[in-house]
């Protein structure tokens, strides 16, 4: 029988949220969780205004996370809300995680985890211990045909890995790097609220991460060259990055913001020994597969030759698309198991250490190219 | 300010159905809805079991139609179930659906609507003089491409048409027809579950209704070959239709659920005089323009330069892949305006209409082949 | 050790011609044949003319055909032309195949190979007791993935066909059919010139010519709607055509002159039991091969897992494109092995029978629709 | 009037070579070119039977350049040969080019057109006197597209240029370079044979030499990282290039021949202010036109809408496709408007600045990578 519903809190995510919208369509895709309260929005008002929208009960929305860990901590544990998703603006994340964590409940947090490596380091320090689920919100692991692809290589389909190869690029930046006051404006061009990154910290990161999540390879080390496109303008807005990984595999991740009018064109490929795995966001439901002397194979989503980890992460059946909300469905599915004490496989959704690792990826990147387009150790 | 959430009731749909999954979460995306209740299952017990699992207040989980409606009626208004879905199989939607409309809910009915056409009219009928709203889960019109593709048409950008061309493939039947056992045991091919047809009745009468919705014409005639593969299979299989629309018009659509190894493979070419516009469900978040002379354009949903219906039928950024169920969502985004007393355009939802438009294309196809493959008229 | 270049003269082609260069370049691919005169014009200055540029002997330059016949026929066989190609107007074809064939030259003839079906028995008479080769340049069946496609079927790698469609849109006769001067003046569209049948005559019986060469089959009855647009248009530009093949086999094929901006989309694809093959003209290197219950396979041009006759047909390494005149130099080829009496499979190039097959489909479709859409026998 | 055909000698390129049967096919599609003679073996008597076969005067097959040079020119200038190809092995090509030019031959080098750099300084200043023309076989540049990318590009289509990436992927040494034996017996990975480079000196240069035809931006500063994958192998067989271009444009070149079953997966791809172009030689026919808040727009080959270069390079309508050989003929065809006096575009062929520019381009990358992944200068 299936296990009660998962009391839930969202932080941020508040009426006209876009990330608000695919957290709570993605949480509910599975039955798993009950929407309980949080605290939607910095202005109180405007978050109980929203409650009320959703038919939500006003004493589970909350002024501030303060107020949300007292309340709870104080409930039942039946009652209790167990999951929290960290949707806030990204110089929240840190903080808020770390209170979470500490205050018993299970986090699942938007990316990037934290402004540092070290603060992410902390983050995993303080989970060592515990039994709580943390969970990323790197969203295009939970696509079936990137489970596929880890699954497949991990079974050795395209033999020892020799070359990887992937790239992400946007070119929204392009429509406000021009304008000298744009450029000053724009929250993601702003280090105080953005981070340390634009390109790299918002976009290469996940390209970073389905790099490591499919090939279950580590990115050993980086050399960079990044780009800001103008003096007055202090984030990087493109980035190419040369990877060693292990012995012997190298390979690049190319990253822009300013591939003027692309849309999410995130791609990754990977080659061994006998073959090769290629996919492509903006077109997530197949799968290339190439193989040496044999004619190219494509794999779609909904059949029952895929894998276990791919057939589970398809709700129709083959040739009804399936997309990014889906894809987040996943990770909430694979939460909600961990939550419940099921057996999730490692690749169910990605946890505290593919925050850290990605926020070293990021610093290497940073310091590769202030330092001279040197490599730099993850 | 929202409007409240609509209290919502499911007919069919319970634990392991896939149709209800794809409900509720589609019901879900806009916030427009609460399941209130319903009748999951015939087995009252699993009904009762599923309501459970999702939280659901049981004394709204009810044992048959009867109960529902009797219950819900009263109720006081503000308490009581608005919109009524049903999902339960085929030879049950007439009678349901009936029901629902003389008792006063607004009703999504699962496609196809009724058994015959003359059924079809009757809900047509009842409708009539009623300020219901009856939406038919023709979900594909619900693609934002879909949309924008009527839109684009309805504004002349491709010119008065002049040929149009419809393919709706799947291979799945093919996996059971050749088998004598099989074949007599699949519910698809079975004319007491099935209804008249099989293979116009399931996909080529949405190929159909895609035709009409998106070329604001209607087709007037039809000249069909069907083919029932074996002569103990009663039920289509295969068809394909000459089409004549208005004046000078004409096409085809080709079904096939024979058609080995096809996917869902639906799709949709229009040409008018100077311009043409092709869509393709796989592949459901691009619409192809060509113009007399000029390069191919692309439009990729999520755009500003989309008209207001695709845009308003997107909720993420370009190049972030949405899919069925959000086509899906659509339609029940445009259900909740209309009941909520909102202008809805014309192409918010399919209405009863193209239920009657859709059931006597399917017959006048089966009788067109049953007659020698003649002309009938719809 | 390689046979001599075989002597080859060329009727029609001259100097602007674009259909001349085409078969002037196919038949260099091998180093097959040698150019030796020919009648390129009717203005026989212009012949020599064009002669001068090319380098050719002015003395195998002739006014007609009566003249090339008569100095060729004098020669000893080893000065002798060979291989004569009609390329001149659609009119003439039937006179100078015939003239050709019984002078005792081998001929390749452009298509249609004659104006009506009648005439094209009339030259397959004439063929028969004799050894000379007989080519129609349906050039679609040079290409290597149409050929593996029909060695595939051969071999059974789908099964028994249950299904085909074939598609044919063009979209050029929309840039002037519109206009009452304009549809009176193209030669396409003119009886005289053009023959009994635009649409189905120029494009429609090359796909009618590719489902026959790449599945074995004979479409056996046809059922027609062609569409001429309008009253004072005597000629189809629309035409789509029920087939029936074999016995439980049917089909469709679809043509269009008014399919509005489409360039020369001509694709194929056949259904079997266990599978299917799909091709795409504009996109010719390529063939998808679906399976019931396996991933799709997409076979490409240029590699050794292919079957001989298409490996045969590829000159480049894989991922090197060929196109449209490599596919007719592969005719060419094959036509130059039978005639220096190497062995060659039946596809190597079409003989006279798809001539006559061709033309009687012409004639099929044309009078089912004037017959108000009834089966016609081929 | 069309000019008389000039006399061309090909050196290398015999019976059973691919690369010679693709020269000769090219050279013939314009008309422009009589094969008159060469040395195409090292064993003469192989040459002239293969003369024979082709049907050439025995008189003009010459045992090495030597005699070809003396003989030839001993000829009056009408009878004498004017364009040699040099086809022979890489080696050779600048002895043969340097020897030719200062014979007065006008010549069409194979790629890489010298060993080194300095070796193709040596050619440009040995050229800088003469109207020789001197061409490189850069046989992408023909394209259609190519050419109508580097038109729309100076045109200003996409604004000033801020991003190139491009992507040159085989697969083909990952089936040697395993095997000890075999990595030391296949000719391209013998330094003696196949010079400095194998990887960025077969396909990178290619890669580059598109970059900078149709961007006009010359690369200033190249950083690399490049793989041998085992110890005992001496030339690159993968290799990744950070570039920067010009002020504030930088870029990311991608080459490898491990990159496991790719064929011939060259892209590129340049972004500018306004909008962005993109091109796979994989399907060259079309062009990807991005721009800034617009549709995608798809150009293909054969439309009036081109710019004169790519419709100059284009023999078909629309929707025929046109591959390699054909993009090889484009060069040919420049090269004999250069011949014959007549106007060319600065984009007909590559001339020597672009040997030179791509060894300089070869040397950097080997240079970078060897001091440990530093950027050096071309």
């Amino acid at each position: 029988m299936k296990p009660d519903r998962i009391k839930w809190a969202l932080l941020g995510g508040g009426a006209d949220s876009l990330i608000g919208i695919v957290h709570r369509i993605a949480a509910g895709m599975g039955d798993d969780y009950q929407l309980t309260g949080g605290a939607f929005n910095f202005d109180f008002r405007k978050s109980q205004q929203f409650a009320r929208e959703l038919g939500l009960d006003p004493r589970r929305i909350y002024a501030n996370l303060d107020a949300l860990i007292a309340a709870e901590s104080a409930l039942p544990a039946a009652e209790r809300v167990k999951l929290v998703t960290v949707a806030t603006p990204n110089y929240l994340h840190f903080d808020m995680a770390s209170r979470l964590i500490q205050a018993g409940f299970h986090v699942l947090c938007e990316k990037p985890v934290t402004s540092t490596a070290a603060e992410a380091e902390t983050l995993a320090n303080l989970l060592k211990a515990r039994q709580q689920v943390f969970a990323v919100a790197h969203t295009y692991t939970g696509y079936p045909m990137v489970r596929q692809m880890r699954g497949m290589i991990a079974a050795g389909a395209i033999g020892p890995i020799q070359k990887v190869a992937a790239q992400y690029y946007q070119g929204w930046i392009n429509a406000v790097i021009h304008d000298p006051v744009k450029r000053k404006t724009v929250w993601r061009l702003d280090p105080a609220k953005s981070g340390q990154s634009s390109c790299i910290g918002d976009i290469g990161v996940h390209a970073f991460n389905l790099l490591e999540y499919t090939t279950g390879l580590q990115i050993e080390q980086a050399l960079s060259d990044i780009d800001t496109l103008y003096p007055d303008n202090s984030l990087d807005v493109d980035g190419t990055v040369l990877l060693r990984l292990g012995p012997h595999v190298k390979g690049v991740l190319c990253a822009s913001q300013i591939a003027t009018a692309e849309e999410n064109n995130l791609t990754l490929a990977v080659y061994g020994r006998t073959g090769a795995l290629k996919w492509a966001q903006e077109n997530p439901n197949q799968l290339e597969f190439l193989q040496e002397g044999k004619p190219l194979t494509l794999l779609k989503a909904g059949h029952e030759y895929n894998l276990p980890p791919a057939r589970a992460a398809t709700k129709l059946p083959a040739g009804h698309p399936e997309g990014f909300i889906d894809a987040m469905g996943n990770l909430y599915r694979g939460v909600a198991k961990a939550i419940n004490g099921q057996a999730v496989d490692a690749g169910a959704y990605p946890g505290i250490d593919s925050g850290v690792r990605g926020m070293r990826f990021i610093e290497a990147v940073l310091r590769s190219s202030r330092n001279g387009n040197v490599w730099v150790k993850l």
